[in-house]
């Protein structure tokens, strides 16, 4: 009786899962509910449901995996060491023109324009061809190779495209003795990653090569590394959720490297144009983000029964999850739609379906999980503060453990919620929120606008389609 | 009988003021409702009270007045335009043996143990003595004289001593015509504002002056200055209160400064102390934040029938006030003592009375006033996440405008709470909440803790009364 007495006691915060109208009458009659969309997950079908449930007896087993692989992306100890040629760390790209990409594998002929846009871009970029028309009968014709960053231990933003001679940022996570890479940003505008590949493109790509990375090098190397997990929950407390929003981390990335960057032999005048480079823009860390969370989510790889998810990615035609279980295996269905706020002049017509390895941050717990972060965000990519808290709260219902060096203010200080288990995804209905940039579905256009997603239900049923086939007797 | 029905088909928020068992019964039944505590005011007595309701019939008066205090708070245009010897901007400096202090007017035998440490500390570096016991002598026979930097457009935090040659920032308020200065921030440990006098504090104060301040000065010249405004704004979208927590503000700052300060013509090793100092020191931008809170009170300073307040600021001895209709009255109490977290080996035994004019940063709707952008600092000055949103509901009682400049994401991107209103302080009983450092009572200790305290009662009793001298027929 005493615990029931409580109820009347203490302040009722009520989770409303499924019908929305009890969630109403609960606010109308002036108590406090946080409505959770569900239905039941249609799109499982009896005969998985009765193998998902059969693969009930190994409950210990995948409990025991999903541990470990959680554990292993919130023991991770990101730290930026160095700037280097992305040939010098994946030696295919020596022999072949070889070009990285987000998401899963694609060919040319399933690009979508972003994607494509970034590709031609690339080529010139490299002078594989000297005009996008020459670009484009190459990569038809097959004389370009394309593979997921994911596959090099890499990461990319929207096209995420990485060719031979692109500076990347190494990341080492020492905890697991694993590296991962990512580009570096361009900031915002007519940027490659968006598909956009005028001169001007060409040319920050060419100052990012000769000027920033050498510049950037000497900066961390003089540092000896830079701690990218301090950086990462710091910038929690204050606003960020280091996907969509990285003004805070750039500034205290920024702030870190500048005893390194002022003692650096080299012009004035290159050293401005760094500086500057570091002022505007406020997407900087998004990169270093990417990549520190790629090292994350590598260390909880291919670990045997598990069941949380390693990689989400979208290559602008195709969303893709990986799951530590099923090793690299890519479970894929089409790219969402995105719901969010356009810049002026630009509708959802504009719109690409979802593209970019930035779901990467997602993965380990961050953007959109980490949205009560941020809500200041919601200015940029829709929706109100409130419902940023709404969206971590929901994310909790899918994860099997706080990040405890990731922490939430506004959510009294509790962790990120960090190791999604897919089969808890298919279990809740609840798909994994993700903030993003929109770029428009023409080559060389650009960003159109940002806003909020969700992650697929058919991936989902897909990885559990094939973890009933790999782990059933 | 439509907008009554309204109450019961929208969410209901009720804000309950007084009797707490309202709010209980509220909170047990699920609704949703801030308990202000209130009291009737006490302090008032029936003369004053009936005094004030005859001031009554002024209210359009009254009300116009402290909306262009407001206004002119709001309004302000704040720019760190320089950096310049303390004795160029006050004359005064010149002549004779002239110290600033923080807070209301005090002379040597009522100083508090800090503010003493720091005159020692000030004497001996301007070289007026050579060692502490002969800069003590030289205090208690009148040989230097005292005022507050109020007095002279200027803030200082904690001890606020300002002497001549120490390098004062400069920030024009175009909006009004008015200059403000601060001091430059020394960082953490043992420092003069603290009341710390040894060797380190001068060798640092020294360095300020020679490297940091020329330094600083080329850089914030060829920028053309810096919009502070903008920069506190930012801020408060990414955990700070710009008073306690100016960590996003001094990281923003710092990245603003980078293409000039890369660009200065000085040695690298100066060049590098520079940026070290700025990499280090999270309180950096206190003083900048206080200077721009100075040019935005004195801007709404002297408009005959306002009641808003337009100084707090503590010598730690006393509170003073000033309310903008009263010119540069100062209304005094006793500073009261600091509720608060303190660091290890600390306790409240240790602790001085309030001490500083960082309370300006109150005195126009930033610091506790802002709490609810930083919920964060609550892990520093104690307290929840939750009651940081609760100082910024109380406060929006005691202020008559919004800052739309300086916007808060956790309530819904309303505006600071602005325009302190002394009448509405007494009427309400709710008193200005202030985010403060807490001295060590003794000189030369330094800082022991930090945490949320109230403006007292008495100031605004005091306040009233003269009030009601002057503008009663």
């Amino acid at each position: 009786m005493a615990r029931l007495n409580d109820l009347f006691t203490s302040e009722l915060e009520v989770i409303n899962i499924g019908l929305e109208s009890f969630h109403q009458s609960l606010t109308e009659a002036g108590g406090q509910s946080i409505h959770v969309k569900w239905e039941p997950p249609a799109g499982v079908d009896t005969d998985l449901n009765q193998k998902l449930t059969r693969l009930a007896r190994h409950q210990d087993q995948i409990q025991t995996a999903n541990q470990e692989a959680a554990d292993r992306i919130t023991g991770a100890t990101p730290l930026w060491t160095d700037v280097i040629e992305a040939s010098d760390v994946i030696p295919e790209m020596q022999d072949e023109r070889l070009l990285l990409h987000a998401g899963p594998p694609i060919d040319w002929e399933a690009m979508s324009g972003p994607q494509r846009g970034a590709v031609l871009g690339a080529a010139l970029y490299e002078e594989w061809a000297s005009d996008p028309e020459s670009a484009e009968a190459m990569a038809a014709q097959g004389e370009i190779q394309f593979a997921p960053a994911h596959h090099y231990r890499a990461v990319g933003p929207m096209a995420g495209v990485i060719s031979p001679s692109m500076p990347l940022v190494v990341v080492e996570n020492s905890a697991h003795g694993n590296q991962a890479y990512s580009n570096l940003n361009e900031g915002l505008g007519k940027v490659l990653r968006f598909g956009a590949y005028s001169e001007e493109v060409l040319e920050r790509l060419h100052w990012m090569k000769t000027i920033l990375a050498p510049i950037l090098r000497e900066a961390v190397t003089e540092l000896e590394g830079i701690n990218l997990k301090l950086i990462v929950a710091k910038a929690l407390q204050m606003g960020d959720e280091t996907h969509n929003r990285n003004v805070a981390a750039t500034s205290l990335i920024a702030r870190t490297l500048l005893p390194a960057l002022v003692k650096v032999d080299a012009s004035k005048e290159d050293l401005v144009s760094v500086a500057q480079y570091l002022e505007v823009n406020d997407h900087f860390f998004l990169n270093f983000s990417m990549a520190a969370a790629k090292a994350a989510a590598d260390a909880a790889a291919g670990i045997p029964w598990s069941t949380i998810v390693t990689a989400m990615a979208r290559n602008g035609t195709e969303f893709g999850i990986r799951v530590s279980g099923l090793d690299d295996l890519w479970l894929t269905c089409p790219a969402p739609e995105v719901e969010g706020l356009y810049f002026p002049g630009y509708t959802q017509e504009d719109a690409n379906p979802d593209i970019g390895d930035s779901t990467i941050c997602e993965t380990v717990g961050l953007g959109g999980f980490a949205m009560a972060a941020a809500p200041a965000i919601t200015e940029f990519v829709g929706g109100t503060p409130a419902e940023a808290l709404t969206y971590t709260r929901e994310m909790y219902e899918i994860t099997i453990k706080r990040n405890s060096a990731y922490t939430l203010p506004t959510l009294g200080f509790q962790g990120t919620p960090t190791g999604i288990d897919c089969l808890q995804v298919l279990d809740t209905g609840i798909y994994p929120v993700i903030n993003t940039g929109i770029a428009h579905k023409e080559p060389g256009v650009g960003q159109v606008g940002a806003g909020v997603t969700r992650a697929p239900q058919a991936c989902f049923v897909k990885a559990a389609e094939a973890f009933v086939d790999r782990y059933s007797e």
